[in-house]
């Protein structure tokens, strides 16, 4: 098992990544003072996979714990599930001392953390994520909210969590498009900040496919060192932050502008890293050789579902809605080179509309 | 109009309090650096007395405000009126860059407050309270929140406003009962950190229950300046920030025990603190003189709904779920003498359980 830290003084807290830290769980939460039974969030097909396991270890510890569930998928990160939490909190007789453990993928985590965030003005929560995804992105950094119908995330709080719990056994379970999904957030980590990294995983790409929990290990420990990083040094997102958007601006227009239905976000995000990779190549920003290399991987983590049919008017309006556009102004992610990245307010509207046009209609014959 | 102020670092923020600043709230607004209008939050009561006036200030600074209303009363504290605030923002295409302003009691104030502090994440928000309860009280402070049908403000957060705005002249028309009600929240400021304060009201009582505007601006001033002191150096309620429970603690558990009907809230209070006056005599912790004195002014404020017919088995009931609660063992605010609390954890449950038993029964025949 490997550590590392969110650093932000007094909410300072560590990340855990390794093979059978379910199994430990009950030693590492008790180290972490945590002396009665948590309350439980999960959703139903997490739970058939890992409860035994978690029951096993919180019991040991503290006796039996409530589980609350919550529907499997994105579509459930809404206020209905929050009520659901809530009501399961009063149900178990929760009060400012109890906290929550959050044991799923991102939904679980950001709604259940979100949950906690506003229980009684605040409880503490502990995540233990379970796909690649939540480990190396959502479950790091203290973003938590649910959906509404209008759009993704816009109701939500920054409450970090005490601890994250990374247990590399439970990505074993993980469909392979899940898995290469959560790959792209992990190698987006490598292109802001590690070229390291980006070598590690061009080298390592067969045995992290086949989840090799030695590979899995080494790119989510560092991608959650990566991040980690990041956040300690800017944790509302005033600046640094926003680096780790690289590829989403592109890539959540494709979400929306495709119902959330066509990509997973990782995919979603490969897109988007490919147009930026374009876009910066456009304005002379990446070399020409770093270009080709970080698409050339891209392309070889996995197929990557077709931008067919796309409405490039309907990606430029999804793109207008993000909240990442400050005031009318675009600003974007973009890379002087691999393994850093510069955040760029100055890009021209009109400029990066024509480029996207054309960069929908290329991509599409792929 | 006086000024006060919350200091918490890059948070602090401006109470103003005065006579006709609704009709200059564009100049302060603007001072503060708001340049675009508020989506703001009322309810329709609210509103016809004061929209206009408001309507008026913004349109001068920032052309029409959407206004977005939520039913009038306490039950209106709740998800769905919350839903409603979300879906006013989005309608008002609210993104990080937008604010709210709350013009309206504590429901509106703690409400809207609570929109902005999950809204994208958190969004700004300005308290405009129109009540002696809301600009004393609720609107200071950062506790924003909704009620769950198991509990008051069960859901909420910490989310310091950017400005408090309390103008006086919206208390003329409060109804008397309510402006009684309120006193008894001033008066329980300076029984915990001026004496001075209690001898104001002894001496201008008759000014301020009939309004005055210079009596009502030296008390909201007054007990402005302490909630903001107090808030200041404990904002999140690790400790210091308790002593504002004074008085709460049977309070609330009278309010619960009777279904938030019989009491306003600061008549539970008036109840509260003569309880905590009682159980403090007998520890032998007030003088007598100093505790006649109290409850000589308590009853000279107006006649509190009665005690009567009130279990005290329910009250003690709700005392046991009240969140002032930590671990079983009973906290409670008490005064070594009045202008002074301090925070005693040693309450032996037995002790209170009998005392309240007798308050109760003797207080119902009054």
């Amino acid at each position: 098992m490997k550590t590392t830290e969110v650093r932000l003084g007094s909410r300072s807290y560590p990340v855990f990544v390794g093979e059978g830290i379910l199994a430990r769980l009950s030693g590492l939460l008790t180290r972490l003072g945590f002396s009665s039974a948590p309350v439980v969030v999960s959703n139903p097909r997490v739970f058939k996979l890992h409860g035994d396991s978690l029951r096993r270890s919180l019991e040991a510890a503290y006796g039996p714990a409530p589980v609350v569930f919550i529907g499997d998928g994105e579509r459930f990160k809404n206020i209905a599930s929050l009520q659901k939490v809530y009501q399961g909190l009063i149900r178990a007789g929760a009060d400012r001392r109890s906290w929550v453990l959050a044991l799923g993928g991102g939904v679980v985590g950001d709604l259940a953390g979100f949950a906690a965030a506003t229980f009684v003005r605040g409880i503490p929560y502990v995540n233990v994520p379970t796909t690649l995804l939540a480990q190396v992105d959502s479950a790091i950094g203290g973003k938590v909210g649910i959906n509404l119908k209008q759009g993704k995330n816009l109701i939500g709080a920054f409450h970090q969590p005490s601890a994250v719990l990374s247990d590399i056994g439970t990505l074993r379970t993980l469909p392979s498009r899940e898995l290469a999904s959560g790959l792209y957030e992990v190698l987006k980590c490598g292109v802001i900040r590690s070229e390291k990294l980006i070598l590690y995983i061009e080298r390592n790409l067969q045995a992290i496919l086949s989840a090799s929990p030695s590979a899995l290990e080494h790119v989510v420990l560092e991608a959650s060192r990566i991040k980690a990083a990041v956040v300690s040094s800017d944790e509302m997102e005033a600046k640094q932050r926003m680096i780790l958007n690289y590829g989403h601006t592109v890539g959540h227009a494709l979400e929306a502008a495709t119902g959330y239905r066509r990509f997973k976000h990782g995919e979603a995000v490969a897109w988007g890293m490919m147009a930026a990779v374009g876009f910066g190549r456009e304005l002379g920003l990446l070399e020409e050789k770093s270009a080709q290399r970080l698409l050339r991987l891209i392309h070889r983590v996995t197929k990557l579902p077709t931008l067919r049919g796309i409405s490039p008017g309907r990606v430029w309006n999804a793109l207008g809605r993000d909240k990442k556009f400050a005031g009318g102004r675009i600003r974007m992610v973009l890379l002087p080179r691999l393994g850093a990245a510069e955040i760029r307010n100055d890009i021209d509207p009109a400029n990066l509309k024509r480029f996207l046009k054309n960069f929908i209609e290329s991509s599409s014959n792929i």
